[in-house]
């Protein structure tokens, strides 16, 4: 069997560790004890305990894990990390008493980081950037979704996804990208809603499309932002170009956003804080994903829960994320993401953890590829000083992350 | 003036530096913009603007700081970071449903930290507690407290304390030690508390201070734990040795603890969610420092705010720490504690950072050493590559440290 190890791509078996393969249905967090991974090139070969692995692979070099925990290398299925300025004097001014109307002429709020991303160059913006997706590396990510919405203009909502597609480039991680142009109300068209949207469906997403930079449309349905009929206009565009759809909605209100997007077989519906029965009973008609947002609960001190035990009822996938932005949850940690979901949230460790692997990725179509620990799929594997993978949900404020394998390499 | 250079200690001068000095009474956060920061030897020499840098260290070697921000390195006076095992198992059975009786029967709760404390060997101890320090000392610690009262008998109290010394030989940290045998009541005294204060005043409190081992005493005052009498027995023998106490005090209900240890000149009390004006008027009459812990907060959920306006009013210091600790705030981040003290008890990020330098260090007694960059205190320093001291506050899950300097070494 040693002629395997001549194999043109590089092999490699990871023993004594204990897998996490995330793979939904046996037993809890998939567990293997006692388990083995061989990766060949960028792939999974094998991932199942020491006994059976296959006899070809046996004489591949091997490296012991120490018998610590191997994850799926975790995915991030929503943020806004790419933009200019950040909103730390506007998070002092609210802490030192500062009335919205005195926060607004102070310059801040979302138009701020527009005003500030617009400004920024494409290499301001990338430079700035990595250091926050480097946090997330950090702590085991493999893949991150990065949505535009800052520029809300055609030239920076441009500009934004062109960065998302860079830092894929200089880091070591998988970037995928939603087209959220349908994020705020530009002050161009302030009382013309409708209006902006005609430009975005016109000209930014047909331009944005074409040069390659969008994974899928996203929009914010809210009554400070866009209605059902408005995302619709949206969403009919999109799938006229080929594109998924996802959207946030029934955040900070119910308008009705996650059945209409579930109508459209959106990828997934995020936040879900105000989400009722029926919107419930769409998503899993659909096979839309819940994606919760514990940073932004926690940033903006809400009190109302995602209805987590009608989602689980029905039989509703839910992931977790990070929803890192400059405003309501300028979080940079995927685990702390995970605790906050068990504690605020009271997900199980497992339900966490799950959200921010195989649901993430289910989240963002990739499921095919990443998130859980089965063969043939990308080796993009975190492994973790830890002995059971409650830990990583437990414990926070600390990276126990041991080394972060991606596409087979260390 | 260039013999300065030729003096035994060495001697740097670092420029192009902003300082949050911590100062309090002038800037906010003792703010100089366009800073310089001598040091020489383990001691800061000067901490000023560019232009009034002393002539004679005007020759000595520098090294720019590119614009960074100069801040105290973090002083974190509230952590229970030494103990055997963990509790991830007990956080993900509450999640799953179980009831606190089937969590007690699967062997949770703080006893079952005891007993795996009791089980492990001092160099198991400090095996498990070096990560933690290390993620302290990552985000900018430079003094950190640890509390015995995981053993609850003579041998593991010593032992916890010893391992609190050890890790300040092995990292470069300050330790200060805080005894807390009176933190339960031990199996062996069940219905007995007043039976397990008079051992430990007797025999353990005078084993561990004849050891060195002792720098203040604690204790937890609370229904579950021991009641006002029960600490007063162990104040006055604290007093005896001549140690300084602090106390765990109106977390969970209103005891009146506060106003007993501040009657002792305590130097802080720790918690306060329950805290009444009577005790926030005894803090303010004694020089007590209020230390307020909302990572526990966080993972209790608790809803009852520490009283933050009457702390203010009556001009209380107000320290910010961790409380690291395997139950109730498995968190090993200090920058996360500073979000969290804004976040939800909504702090200033001026208060919260003076929390957790010069507040923290007043809470511990060491504030003529460290807490504040001035001269002739400690060059224990932490530079951040942000813009503002704000942005240590309003970020989180993220750390922005770019050097740590410990006693004049970097
Ligand atoms: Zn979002
Ligand atoms: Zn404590």
């Amino acid at each position: 069997m040693s002629d395997a190890v001549s194999d043109d791509n590089s092999t490699v078996v990871l023993t004594d560790v204990t897998l996490a393969t995330m793979v939904a249905g046996g037993q809890p967090y998939g567990l293997i004890e006692d388990g083995v991974l061989a990766i060949s090139g960028d792939r999974i070969a094998y991932a199942g305990t020491a006994a059976d692995l296959p006899s070809r692979m046996q004489s591949w070099p091997s490296e012991s894990q120490h018998g610590m925990l191997a994850t799926p290398a975790l995915v991030d299925c929503h943020t806004h990390m790419v933009y200019g300025g950040n909103r730390a004097r506007e998070f002092e001014l609210r802490l030192l008493g500062a009335s919205y109307e005195e926060i607004a002429k102070a310059g801040g709020g979302i138009l701020s980081t527009v005003s500030a991303t617009r400004a920024a160059s494409e290499d301001d913006l990338l430079d700035a950037a990595l250091p926050r997706i480097d946090s997330f590396i950090d702590e085991g990510a493999g893949t991150v979704e990065i949505k535009s919405g800052y520029g809300l203009d055609l030239e920076t909502e441009l500009k934004m996804l062109r960065v998302a597609r860079r830092i894929g480039r200089e880091r070591p991680v998988r970037i995928e990208t939603s087209f959220l142009a349908a994020h705020a109300i530009p002050p161009e068209y302030k009382g013309n809603a409708d209006g902006y949207i005609d430009w975005i469906v016109r000209e930014i997403l047909p331009a944005a499309a074409s040069e390659g930079l969008v994974d899928a449309v996203d929009a914010f349905c809210e009554t400070i932002a866009f209605n059902p009929i408005q995302v619709a206009t949206l969403f009919d565009a999109a799938v006229k170009l080929g594109l998924k759809v996802k959207l946030h909605a029934e955040q900070l209100s119910n308008m009705g956003g996650t059945a209409l997007a579930a109508g459209y077989k959106a990828l997934s519906a995020d936040h879900l804080e105000y989400l009722d029965e029926q919107g419930v009973e769409a998503m899993a008609a659909n096979g839309t994903v819940a994606v919760l947002l514990p940073g932004a609960f926690y940033t903006l001190r809400e009190t109302k829960f995602p209805p987590l035990d009608l989602l689980r009822q029905a039989g509703v996938p839910i992931a977790v994320a990070t929803d890192c932005n400059p405003g309501s949850s300028p979080m940079f940690s995927p685990l702390l993401a995970v605790n906050m979901a068990c504690t605020l949230f009271r997900m199980t460790p497992e339900e966490a953890l799950a959200g921010i692997t195989r649901e993430g990725a289910r989240a963002l179509g990739c499921l095919d590829e990443v998130g859980t620990l089965e063969v043939g799929k990308r080796a993009d594997i975190a492994i973790w000083d830890v002995e059971t993978p409650a830990e990583l949900a437990y414990r926070f404020g600390i990276n126990p992350l041991a080394r972060r394998i991606f596409g087979g390499n260390v």
